[in-house]
């Protein structure tokens, strides 16, 4: 059976019926709209979608992993202003021989996700399409916060990391070359697992700004050096390679330090602190912030590949 | 050129610098999120996907028709809710070799049609596809009104519309069949003229239950009486056929009522309302509610198609 036999509503019903409602919820699926809950009287928004072919394969992803993919991929980016994510939308395309178990399972994955934060999916809409295309948007509430943004950094700032970087690109890599192990790199590409709540705790803590590490964390750290006209020195020291990931570089050949600072989809958070803040766990210091511009590792320009571009 | 030259973050650079910005956006394009004024506390939010050669043509279509067309399906939901819209997020998926300009000229149409309403695009996401895909989400505050919802109507209720219906459902007929006129129906289709304000203002009246017509009327009215749990009667004396649909009709052989009563797109409101409250501009009572289940037309059932499934 395919989403064509059961048609547009018939796969709405299905989906929505598996869906949880988070607290935040006011009204979900099944009107023109949703409403969710803004506490703070400002709402945060963002926006990514993950593309077939490109952003996921479905012979290396479960449909329940990329659920929790595009999920963590969305939830992470608003977790990123230190906000706390309410809600999920999504727009779902799909090919017409799909199988709605498939839709079913991707709305699994979305819900469990976004469920990790008290958050859940409340309203989407679907349509067919040659290419299976998810798109996300994520609500959160900033609880009075100063939303942390990227333009922050300031000279003597402190640069920390929250979360695993080069995880996922270590398991992508594994699998391009036809691997499924170790399991740990493939898990951790197929569903990052993102310290949410490091987000609003950067903020209170004083972050001056913090970004979602998608691209790769030279890559995102380039961002916020641009944006807060600033240089990032990256310490090469802070990053222990693991085990796992040094025996997997060592079989495929691969510098893995070229996953750790260039690898994107872990969805760790990266944010810059005042010197004076003592950082607790999950954050652990990786770097300076100083005068001038650019990224660099150890005083030098890194040559490696930085990060990622959607249109190459 | 193509957008595969210009890269992903040269696009958004070109795309963000055409944006304006509403009074409700804090927080534009270029953060990891956007923060969005929420002054109700509550957030009204809708996810509504076009795909090329589903939704449109690029043939048929400017991208800056596309524009509109996507922000109008979505501005219309939040409308429909009795909600003021606020934002638009927009995920946009485009073939490598597309050009640059084709991209700037749609978010042209989005910042143009939200500025109708005084919102604008606050963020959004990008990547290549073999899809042209733009999926749209909206925002809105319901400015301390009850959200009005689809399960409302009660039996004795009005039903009323404000805006077209038929007009966009004409025009995609004209167009199908190769012809480019009347201008009337085509730009119809091409760009919806939705009465935005008419949906806060049914709120503020009393409405019972609203809903967005982008399916088709009778399609749209049913999930009302579904989720009401009535039946909804439609008048058909309610409808004129203008002269340029009657002369177009006659000249395709189309009975003129198939895109008055069971054509989408042109996202009218379409709202019940106590009988004892009288109906303003662009108000008008077209039908009755009562007690039972479905849509008829004139007490009978429609013979007709009703309206649209987006995988069929």
């Amino acid at each position: 059976m395919s989403v064509a036999d059961v048609g547009e509503f018939g796969l709405i019903d299905r989906v929505t019926a598996r869906l949880g409602q988070g607290s935040a919820c006011l009204l979900g699926p099944g009107d023109d709209a949703a409403v969710v809950s803004a506490p703070d009287a400002r709402v945060v928004a963002s926006t990514d979608v993950l593309v077939e072919g490109r952003h996921f394969r479905r012979d290396w992803s479960s449909a329940l992993d990329v659920g929790h993919r595009a999920a963590a991929a969305n939830l992470a980016d608003v977790a990123a202003m230190g906000a706390v994510p309410t809600a999920l939308l999504v727009a779902l395309c799909l090919p017409a021989q799909v199988s709605p178990d498939w839709a079913e399972q991707l709305a699994d994955g979305l819900g469990a996700e976004a469920a990790k934060v008290g958050a859940s999916v409340v309203g989407g809409d679907m349509s067919a399409s040659p290419t299976l295309t998810v798109a996300v948007t994520a609500l959160g509430d900033l609880g009075g916060r100063a939303p942390v943004v990227r333009s922050g950094a300031r000279p003597g700032d402190v640069v920390a990391l929250a979360g695993r970087t080069g995880y996922a690109a270590a398991g992508y890599t594994v699998l391009s070359r036809g691997f499924r192990t170790p399991k740990l790199l493939v898990e951790a590409y197929r569903r990052p697992e993102v310290p949410y709540s490091a987000g609003p705790h950067a903020a209170r803590l004083g972050a001056t700004a913090m970004i979602d590490v998608s691209d790769g964390l030279l890559a995102d750290l380039g961002h916020v050096a641009k944006a807060s006209g600033v240089r990032v020195d990256v310490h090469r020291a802070a990053f222990e390679v693991p085990r796992q990931m040094r025996d997997a570089a060592q079989a495929l050949g691969v510098d893995p330090y070229t996953w750790l600072l260039a690898g994107g989809d872990d969805h760790a958070l990266a944010a810059t602190f005042p010197p004076a803040v003592v950082l607790p766990a999950p954050w652990r210091p990786i770097g300076r912030v100083s005068a001038g511009a650019g990224v660099t590792v150890d005083g030098a320009r890194y040559e490696g590949p930085a990060g990622w571009d959607h249109f190459r």
